[in-house]
Parts: C-alpha cells; sequence; structure tokens
C-alpha cells in the first residue's frame, strides 16, 4: 500500500483496530449460539455484548505487548478481552480455531472493500453517462490502428466505456458473492468440535453464506477468483485511461484532464499540460493486474491447508483493495472534469479534406451505374491529390470540378455524401442499448 | 498447442476448415437479413443456403493461394465462395468489417469450447461425487502445514475438491456469457451502412447475444475475464494434482494413479510407480493460468481498436481451451481410477500412536474436574513417551495405565475418546450441503 | 507455435528429427568416453559413429511406432537405433538416465536458438545504426507524456533503441551461458553408475559446460532466467513498436511502416496505412513475455525432481524462441524500411508557433536583466497568444513585434534562441557514447 | 511493504528522508561540477556542502508542506534546501530536470538495496556450505516424483542449493550493474542545457555508470531486468522453502525448522511442529515474482518518457526489495538451525526393506551370467515379497535365502550390492566443483 495512492475509507478496513472489531463480532455471535445451544452459559454471550455496547476502544497496542508474550494473534486478542469482560469471557471461542476468526474476518473484509469498490463504480458510471449525454452527438473521427477511419460521436466513445464498467459492476458483485463466505468449522473442518448452526448463525449475522465445505480454511478459488476480477477491472482502467492519454496527445488534444484556469502549465510554454493522472492509473492498473498472480499460485494449499497464502493476502489484501477504490475515484474524478474539446475534434475530422468519405462516393458512383473500376479510378485520383496536399484540399470541391463525377452525381448528391449525420443515425439505438 | 495435449473435438472448433465455416455462417445469416430488409435481392441468400446444403467441402489451400494474392483473409475466403456459388454471392458482406465477421466467428469458437469444457467439468464432476461417496466414511488423517492433525474422511477430502469444481462450472457458465456476444456493426462500429437488425438477427441464430456497443471490435474485456477464469480453474486443477502427488509418496502412500495389475513398474523396483500425470497437469495448470496475462494486456486497445490483440488470440484461443480440456479430462480419468488405500490411511493414522487424540483426552480430564494445567500435565507426560517410541507406544494404552488418569476418566471413558466416530459425526451434514 | 509467427531455422530446432540427431549425439560422444574408460568396448562408439558417417535419415514415424509399444521416448529412439546400427548400440546409455539425454538436449536446443536470436539482434542493431547515421541530425520534437516538449533528432531516438537492444544482446549473451550446460550424471545426479568424466567429456563436444550438481536433472533457475530474459526482450521489441505505432498515428505521421509505392491503401481511403505489423509485435511480445512465469513456477521441482517443468517447456520451448526470433526479424524489417518523413518532423515541430522555445528567451531576458516575474509576464503573453491561435502565430514575430521584448533583445538575439542546433550539439557526443 | 517482513537497513533505503538525502548529493555533486565548468559560482557547491558538513536533519514535515503548495516534489525540496542554506542555493539544479534527480535516485537506492541483497546471499550461502560440509556423508533418500529412488547425501542436497544460490548471487551482480546508472541529460535528455560531464562527474561521485543515452528517463529495460532478477532469486527461496516443507511432513520428518528444545508444541500434540517459516517463505515468494511483471509493462513508455512507471515503482522499488531481504534473511536462519534427522533419514531409507538397491543386484546377476530374463525374474520375485510386506521383510535377506540367486551370488557378494557407499563415491568431486 502507497499511502498517496490510498483513501480513508477503504484503508480503515485493513487497520488493526477494525480486524479486532470483526473478530469481535465473529466470537460474541459464535458465543451466543453456543449459549442457546446449551454448549456454554448464555452469560458468556450476554457479557461480551454488553461491554461491546459500552463502545470499548480497542488497545491496539496492549494486544500487541500480548502478543509479543504469546506469539499467537488470536490467543492474545482473546486474553486483551478477557482482561476487559472478566471470567465469563471464557465461553468464547469454544471449539474453534484460529482460522475459523482469520478466514471469516478477510471475507467480513473483502465484502466491505467490495461495497466500496461497488460504490465507486456508481460513481464512475454515473460520470460516464452524464458525459456520453452531452457530447452524444458531438462528431469525432473514429481511429483503428491509430489511423482515421470513419466518424463516430464522442458520446459513443464513452458508451462504450460506459458499457465496460457495467459489466466490470456485473463482475465484482459476481467475486463479492465468491468471497462473503462464512467457515466456523473447527480444526479440518469436520465440525466435530462445533455444531454447523454456529456457522450458520454467524454467516448470517455477518451477511455472509455458510462455506460448505471448508478444511479449516476457506478454499483458495474464491480468492483467486476475486483478485483476478479485480485485476480485469483495472485492464479496463487501464484503456480508458490510454484512451485519454492519446487524446490530449499534443497533435490531437482532443480532450484533456482538468486544469483549473489560472494554473499555470510548465512554466513558459501553456501547451505543457501533462496526462498525468491517466498516466499514473496505467501505472496502477498494472500493479492491481499482478496480484491475480499469487492469488492464483494461493490456490494450490498442501492438503486441509497450509499457510502460504497468509503471507501473499498481508500483501494484496488492502494493497489491491486500496489501489483499485483510488483508482477508479481518480478516474472518476478524470472523467467527471475532463475538458472535451468539440472545435478540435471537428478540425481532426476535416484534416483529411474529406478523405472520410470516399467510401460513400465510391458507392455512390456505382450505384449511379459506373463500373466499381471507373468509380474507384474517379475517387482515387482526386482523394491523392488530397492526401498529397495535407488536406489543404476538399475533396468534396475537388469532385464537384471533376467533369467525369459530376457527370455522374450532382452537387447536391455529392454534398450528401459527405454529411456526418448519416454516421449517426443509430447512436440512438445504440444509447438505449447501453442506457436502457 | 502441443499435438500430446490435445483432443480432437476441441481441436476441430480451432481448425481452419471449422473457421471456415462459421464464417461462411455469419455472412449467409447476414445476408439473409439484408434480403428481408430489401438491402440486397433475397436470391442472395437463397444462392448462398443452396450450396451449403450440398454439404460442400471447404478447400482451406484454395483460399490459402487467393488470400496469398489479395493479402487478406476474409476477402480471399468471399471470392473462393463466389467462386462455388456464382454471381449471386456478391450480395455477402454488405456494409459489413472483417472484424464484424473474425470477433463473432471468435466469439462461435470459445462458446463452443465453453460447452466441451462445461461437459469436462460435468465428468469430473461425476467422478468425484462417485468416489466421495464411496469414501465417505474412509478415516483418514487430516494434514495442516503437512503435519497430522485431526482426522478426517477420505470422502470429505473429494468432497471439497467437488465443491470446488461445482463453482469452477458456475464460473465458466457466466464466463461462457461474456464471450457469447455477436457484432456486426460495421467500420468503428457505428451502424452506418448496416442496420442493427441484421446483427439481432445473426446472433439469434447462433446463439449469441448482441453486443450492446461495439467499436468495430468486441470489446477485450470480456475475453480478459474469460481466460482469467480458464486460468482460475486451471489453478484448482493443480490443487488437487499436489494432493494427489503428495498422497502418492512413498512414505504416505494412500493413493495412487492407477496402473494396470499386470504392468510393470521401473524395472525391479516395484514402489518406483510415479505419479505423473498429476505433475503433468501441474505443468499445464502453469500454462493455462499464464495466459490470463496477455488476455488482461489486450484489453486497452487504441481508440476504436488496434489488431494487436490478434497475435495473442492465435496463441490462447486454442492453447488454452485445447489444454484445459485435455487436462480436465486427464483429470478425470485419475480421479475415476485413483487406486486408494483406506489400510494405508488407517496405517498412518495409528502412526502417531493416537496423539490425535491428545486433545480430547485433555478437555476429557478437565470435565472430569481436574485442573487444566494438571490436565495438561497428564496428557504430555505420556503424549510425550508415545512421541519418543516414533509411534510404537499406544497413547490409550498409557493413559488407562497412569494411575491419575485413571483415577479420572475409566478405561472405557478414555476408549471413547479415541473413538474415530466422533469426528465423522458431521460428514453426512457436509455431503448433504456439498450434493444436497 | 502459430505457424504464421514461425520461420525455418529456428523451427527446425525444435522439430522431432532435430531432437533425435541429439540424442544420438550425446549417446555416442557417451559411448565414446565410455569405451576409454573401458566401461564398454571401444566397438560400441565405433558402430554408431560409422553408422552416423553414412549421414542416415532419421525415420520418426518408426521412433513414434516402438514408443506406443514402449510407452518411453528415450527407451524407443535406443530401440530403433540399436536396429539400424546392430549389436554393438547395446552398449549405449550404460549408467545414463533419461534426464541426462532430455535435459543436455534441451540445453543443446536452446543454445543452438540463441546463436539465432543473436543473429537476429546483429541484424536489428545493423539496421538500427544505419537509420539512426542516417537521420543523425533529423530535427523532431521529444515528447514527454505524448506532450512536444523539446527538440531532439531522429537519430537520437534510434541511438536509444539501439542502445537498449545492445543491452538484450548482452543479456542474451548471459542467458545462453545458463542454460547451456550438460548433466550426464545418473540417477538422483550422484554418478553412482557413470563416471563425472564423461558428462566432461561429452559437454565439451557439445560446445556445453558441465553442470556442477545437477539431480538427475538440470536445475530450472537456470532456464526460469533465461525465459525471463526473453521476456525482457520482448518488453524492449514493444517499447519500439509502440513508438512506430505512435509515430504513424494520422495526426503525427512522421513515420511510416514501409508499403510500396504502387500498393492500394485501404479502398479509396489513400491514408489508410495502418501499422499492423508494429501492432502484431505488440501482441506477440505480450506472449513472449508470459512465458516467464511458468518458466518460473518450474524452478520448485520436488527433492530431486520432478516432472511437472515437462510439459511446461513442450509449450515454452519452441513458443518462445520461435516467436521471438520471428519478431526480432519483422523488427527489423520495419526498421529497416521505415518510412521516415523529415518534413512531416519539422512541421510538427513548428505547429505550436515556436512554442517549444519559449524557455530559452525566458532564460535569455532574465540575463539580459529583466527580473525572473517580469520575463515570465512577456514571455507568456506572446506564448498564449500563440498557443490560442493553435500555432497559425509565431512566437518569434510576437516577440519582436513586443516593444517591452525588443528593448531587451535584438531580432538576432531572438532568433538565436530559436535556432534548432542549440539543442543539438551533443547529438555527435551521444552517438559516440552508444556506437563507440 | 508489510512491516512484519521488513528489516530496518532495508527500510531506511526507502525512507523519505534517505531519499531527500540521496537527492541532495545529487544536486551537490552536480552543483560542484557546474562551478568548474564556471556555469555558475563555486561558492554554489560550497554553501551547499558547508550547510551539509553540520549534518543537518531532514525535516520531512517541512518539505512536505512546501510540497502541498507547490505540487511538485523536487522544487519543494530545492525550495527548503535554499532555505536552510541562504541564497547561493540558487545555483542548484541549473538545467537539470526533475527526472534526472529522481531516476539517479532509484539507481542509487537500488544500487545499496543490492548491496544489501548480495550480504544476505554471502550470509546464506555460508550456512549452506556449513550445513553442507557438516552433512557431506549422511545418507538420505534421493526421491524422483515424490517416490524413493536412489540413495544420495543430505550435503548434496544441500550442495545443489549452493549452486543455486551462488548463481542467484552472479546474477544480483549482473542486475545491479544493469540498474546502476547516473542520468544529468535535460529535457528529453538531449544535454542542451547541460554538459554531460556533469554526468559523468555525479556518477563517478556516487559509484555509478554514465547512462549513455538517456531521454530524460533512464530505459526502463534496465529494470524490468532488475525485478525479473529478483523474481528468479524468489523462485530459488520457494525451491528450498519447498524442500523443507516436504522433509517435516510428519511421515517423512527427516529435518525441522528450529524450535527451542523447552517449547511447546500445539497444547498435547508433541508432533505438532509447523514449518510456518518455509510456508511464510513460499507466500514472500509469490509476491516477488508478481513484481517482475508490472516491471515488465513499465518498459514500453511514450516516446521519450512517460511517467507511468512512476507509480508502479513506488510499490515495487521498496515492497520487492524489502521483502527479499526478509526472505533471504528468514530463509538463512532456517537453514542455520535446521533440525536434522539423520536416524530418520537412515530409517527411511530403509522403509523400503532394501528395494531402492535392488537394480545393482539385477545388473550384479547379469554380470554373473544369467540372462537378463532370468535376473529380472529372480529379483523380482523377492522385490514383490518385500513391497507387500510394506518394508517389514528385507529384500537382502531374501535374496540371501533364494537359492537360485545364492547359486550365482555368495552372500557377500550381495551385501556389498547393499553398500549405500556405492552411491557415495562422487561426493567428494560434486564437493570440489561447488565449493572449489
Amino acid at each position: 500500500m502507497v499511502p498517496r495512492y490510498a483513501r480513508p475509507a477503504m484503508t480503515a478496513i485493513w487497520s488493526a483496530e477494525e480486524r479486532y472489531r470483526i473478530w469481535f463480532e465473529i466470537e460474541a455471535h459464535a458465543t451466543q449460539k453456543l449459549g442457546e445451544l446449551g454448549v456454554v452459559p448464555e452469560s458468556g454471550a450476554k457479557a461480551l455484548w454488553d461491554w461491546w455496547a459500552t463502545n470499548p476502544a480497542i488497545d491496539v497496542p496492549a494486544i500487541d505487548a500480548i502478543e509479543a508474550v504469546t506469539k499467537h494473534d488470536v490467543i492474545a486478542f482473546l486474553d486483551w478481552v478477557a482482561q476487559q469482560v472478566g471470567p465469563d469471557a471464557r465461553f468464547m471461542h469454544q471449539g474453534m480455531t484460529s482460522s475459523d476468526v482469520l478466514d471469516t474476518t478477510l471475507a467480513v473484509q473483502l465484502a466491505r472493500a467490495s461495497d466500496l469498490l461497488l460504490t465507486d463504480l456508481d460513481e464512475l458510471l454515473a460520470a460516464l453517462k452524464r458525459r456520453a449525454e452531452e457530447h452524444k452527438y458531438t462528431p469525432t473521427i473514429g481511429r483503428s490502428h491509430g489511423i482515421h477511419a470513419e466518424p463516430t460521436t464522442f458520446g459513443v466513445k464513452l458508451a462504450q466505456a460506459y458499457a465496460e464498467f457495467a459489466r466490470c459492476r456485473q463482475r465484482l458483485v459476481a467475486a463479492r458473492a465468491e468471497i462473503a463466505t462464512c467457515a466456523i468449522s473447527g480444526a479440518v473442518g469436520t465440525f466435530a468440535n462445533i455444531d454447523p448452526s454456529v456457522e450458520e448463525y454467524v454467516a448470517e449475522k455477518l451477511g455472509l453464506a455458510s462455506e460448505p465445505v471448508s478444511t479449516q480454511v476457506i478454499p483458495r478459488d474464491r480468492h483467486a477468483m476475486y483478485f483476478a476480477t479485480l485485476a480485469v477491472i483495472a485492464s479496463s482502467i487501464e484503456r480508458l485511461a490510454i484512451e485519454i492519454r492519446h487524446l490530449q496527445r499534443t497533435e490531437v488534444l482532443e480532450a484533456e484532464e482538468y486544469f483549473s484556469p489560472g494554473q499555470k502549465g510548465s512554466s513558459a510554454m501553456p501547451h505543457k499540460r501533462n496526462p498525468i493522472l491517466t498516466e499514473n492509473l496505467t501505472g496502477q492498473a498494472r500493479m492491481i493486474r499482478s496480484y491475480a498472480l499469487p492469488a492464483m499460485e494461493n490456490v494450490a494449499l498442501w492438503h486441509e491447508r497450509d499457510i502460504s497464502h497468509s503471507s501473499v493476502e498481508r500483501f494484496i489484501g488492502p494493497d489491491a483493495t486500496i489501489t483499485l477504490d483510488f483508482a477508479l475515484a481518480r478516474l472518476t474524478g478524470v472523467v467527471d472534469k475532463l475538458l472535451i474539446y468539440p472545435e478540435r475534434m471537428q478540425k481532426n475530422l476535416d484534416r483529411m479534406g474529406g478523405l472520410v468519405h470516399s467510401q460513400r462516393v465510391l458507392l455512390a458512383l456505382t450505384q449511379a451505374g459506373l463500373t466499381r473500376d471507373d468509380s474507384y479510378r474517379l475517387v482515387q485520383r482526386n482523394a491523392m491529390k488530397v492526401w498529397e496536399s495535407d488536406g489543404a484540399l476538399s475533396l468534396l470541391e475537388l469532385l464537384k470540378a471533376d467533369p467525369e463525377v459530376s457527370a455522374a452525381l450532382s452537387a447536391e448528391e455529392l454534398e450528401d455524401k459527405f454529411n456526418l449525420d448519416y454516421h449517426f443515425k443509430q447512436v440512438d439505438h445504440i444509447f438505449d442499448r447501453v442506457f436502457g
């Protein structure tokens, strides 16, 4: 976790204090159910919840001090709680293993992290939708291979991004469901010393599903799928970030990351406004993507469990979610305030002197009765002149002035072929599909 | 694709001939709809389908020869079809781009590949279920960190694998839906030259969904998610493969990959039966996992499209699906015929002289009124003797012979603590959860 | 391996026939030395080499047919050789294991592959050097963040690429040394049944080093380092490919992949020349990079050896080297014939109306005695006019016409600040550093 | 960076304070040389060094406060230094860019980190050598595929690890040279505003090489190679960690991570000593390996530079080096204090009842004149009895008692074939190769 790429709400989920709070809730709920089952006295849970109702501060250094002696984090915590609550606390953790607490806690943390990420995605989607509608009919050149192809609209570009992040949202909902499971099954997961109804009770209280079969640990294919999903979301962030970086290039300049009116560019060079936010996002996307790999390598634990996954998760649990939360919020900010330059888009559209319309003319000549070869020859000889003039000449004007062309197509007919609206007639249909 | 790790049905999906068959279907369906729309004569589609009804062979070398001239694969194919069908073929491909054909074809190939993989998973699940039920109550030691922990059953081990692959199946169903989309939207995806109803018609005919907004290409976040899902499935294969490799170790030998009764082991060493199938699966899992990365890097295409994804997909499209198909089938075979040795499991369970039951005795002594410290001391002094004897002594016998212990617990009570069934009382519940 | 991304010389290294040829050489050299040591009769090697001198064809199907029975590739090969050579062939393979043959063969294949790759790099370096010298002083705008920054020369750009690939060459030389080792150490590598001098002899004959300590297999950290090195080379290919893709963008168009004068662009659009070769290279780079991962996962074999590395290497051995060979050759072709447009570079340099020189003017005003604030204000007010004119106005002309500026700097002095040569004075020094 | 996996010396390299110290040194050295060149007054460097000689504390919060205003880290630092040093500080940074400082600082940090890692490796190598010599002739079973194969010694196992980490050391020396370069070349790297001799001077002072051609930034192929090398080292750590995890398995128990004599295992189960350090190392290895990927994706910066590499390096610079430093030290501790159980090794060697020697008997029978088939039959019928007895019977005794066998080989001759020393005759030679 790099502090400058971290936001407080997500970071809090991974704090020691929050972790201990979740531990307490798991232990207290389990003790409650054990009490109902008659395994322990009902006074156990009561004592715990009474203390909790006082909204006690979690004394992390005190717990750390106990752990320094016991060399066991969960036992240290239980000891500290016992010190606070008194003898009734001894009924906690009956029949449970540390993994029951640790794995269920990770589930709670990842579920809460997912909720923040879903909100992030909602905000990004809202920003994309707003800007897409704003520029629904702003003409811009569509590019394949970085080369001008056919016209499209800036709104369609953003609608594509919206559809992509809507898919990301759906995937995250599925990934959240993957990891939101509770395991309280005791050593090697047989429930030998704890009734399955405890797991079911705690799961319900925490908003989790019961893990159908755990082996002391929750199986790590769930986490692999989760981090793989974050990696795919990161790749979509990279795509939009790179689109904006392209648009901000000096020669293109169809959009720019926001800078305030008074903000100075680099000393005396007013053009030196760098797309540093989206470049930064590109790097963050690389990191989030890379975390999917160790998560996948974590799946093949030995037998009922080994603990090799743990060190990996201490890194990627916080790092992936905190960085993705930051990245989504940063991207939302970029989209929200993106400076969009329709005039420049039009200028770029026009810089080929109308060559982007040549195919429509070609077709029209064919339909007017010329052979395909003749049609091609006529268009080509005018197109080459435009091309060689670097856009100074206009294809439309040359075609009008070409007697062979004008014999087949009137000026009006020709002009019609240069009408951008032709390309936009399905934009509404596309928007219907995307925004419903 | 490595031929020895390939099965015919999956390989056929990626053959040149099959690809051309899909191309034809896309073109013919589109021409059909264009005819209904009145864009082209209805005779176009009729001619195509009439020819197709003759079940014509696809002459791949002939198409290659044309491509050598035209330098364009789709045009070469269209030319060849035109040679076969005659002049009516000229109505094909109106308003379409090559990407419409290529991307939709990839969707069809991946969807069909997914169907094979789903069948593979069904067969694996069936094998796991059968073996799990067969060994539902076969006692075996559960291991954490590779160290004996508490008893479990071999059936529970397999139930865990079943639950994991059932999740893989669910994920693959979702991943299949991700990539099963059809895009026929023309240059830069605006539908300027082709009506969206053509896309919808072709999609329906091919069992695909319409891509809500394409940009000449289908967005690659779909494929990234797809290959990431295959990578997670591969990781689960690796887990089960490694479990079996562990069980087959000379010192463990609780299970073995099948070898026929008459089959010779390595020359004169009858123990030299190597788990080469599961080792092989481990390596294949590494490969399938690695393909997720370039798939994710493919997402950030430039603007409306670039073609950098294409070379990646020529590798990973076939390699990931063919290898996963092979690996799943190989794993099914391994599970199906796995030699399982309950006697050895019992022997391993017993090799600690009953130490795995020491915790239950400890608890019983406490419940019998001894202090926790005294209970611990009594168990520990007997347990250490067993441990130092390397399992030659029996904890149960030593405890019975220890006067302080026998003062608190009768022989019968002690024997009860060594009863394996105690650990298995929830096995039925676990099976209910997993197999429903 | 994708046939269209494969060249014959590299592909041949990985053919079955070539593999068998290397097997034979290893066996024959080993038999020779065993004869010298008196372990086997000297007639053994003589018979083998006599047969080999007849330049016999390798009958791959015949060997395959034997393997179908023996289920063991090395034994099948030895049987086939014995059929050809006669009884003296029985002295082959004494005290050796299959791994001795297989791992040493992989070393020979990777070493030969490296030699081809080194030649590829030499050709790429030669092309880069030639084009760098050709454009040593061709002015072009340097870009940071995709935004115009300061002038540089196209030759310096290519010199950078040259220096990068020269480093790649050095790394590949080191990586080749990593994998060029010979292991003939018998079961678990103890040399119990074969004298180490055999290994040393065979190593020398094959141009390999002796593996200091093998454990039946050559340790896989060597291969991990090798494939990681190829992955880094691929990343450098990606960098240059992306540079060219950027330069070919419609709005930039400072360079283009070669197309022949008569070659048609996309139908009627002469600007539609797509950088498909470099896009293709981008995808190939992603693949080659991805192969480093399973190679690294191969390192942790169990104990003295397991065979999980083998399936991985069947993929990445050929795939990584064949694809990299192809990619380097393709990149060399692109560089060699790259269409470079100095006029367009100049036009792009000028499109900011001289703003790229504003910093030098700022400094000159300060040195002429103005305060930094005043200097800034003067430059800024003219720069903003140029910027707002989208490059239609010239900064130099505006400054000359600005009385406050001209009071401090003469027209000549101002013109001097707009002299591109100022930026190029160290180009020769840079070339000296790079090309020596 | 996870604090529990971090050691102070390595962490200090990445502290804000240390970074600023390096910044200062670069700026001061550069000012010194600029003074010598007459570009700035010599008083500039003198003032800086005089202040530095007072060993001033770096006031990180003060610098942060300035950065909060200037939004530029290097400028904030220069401002703060100027506040401390006075007007002469204004001669700092003449003709330089921020990247000159930042990239050279990263080089210094990575070079220093490498020095710590090299020391770590030296300590690991020393521990491995000591334990290898201690157990040079400790017999142990060599295992292929996890199955008993032929005897080897525990010293040879460790010699292999030594040779592997010696290679890692060599690679790290090479990787250190890759990244230890200095770039002070100004905007887009042309040296237009700063003489190359400044770079050469600063490089020498900092123990770096001059970057032959930078483009404002040091090319990232260097860093990709560096982090790829760390990833390979991590993979070797994983290999040794997994070896130890295997050896500590309950059924194998040939070695254990150290625990102090008085240390309690898990409650009453004395066998419950888990290899948690090596499991932890396995997870750390996964993380370090994963950092190679974003480092490779960082290579393809756009044109002369973009800043996408920066966020990646904020993660992986500290995370990879700090975690690797920790992992190497942890592994050294594990090796150093590893509990090694030669008796158990012998017991495991013997558990097959001598089957591991069957091949030598087979060969001896053949050499004694029996046909290969007869020899095989004789060995096999005794071997099978041993195998079926699960090692209770002894192959040697059965062979002695088999009249057909004893007709061919005397008891003494048979015993000779069961002599472990036969397998160890080259151990000295192997040690000579590895330890020289």
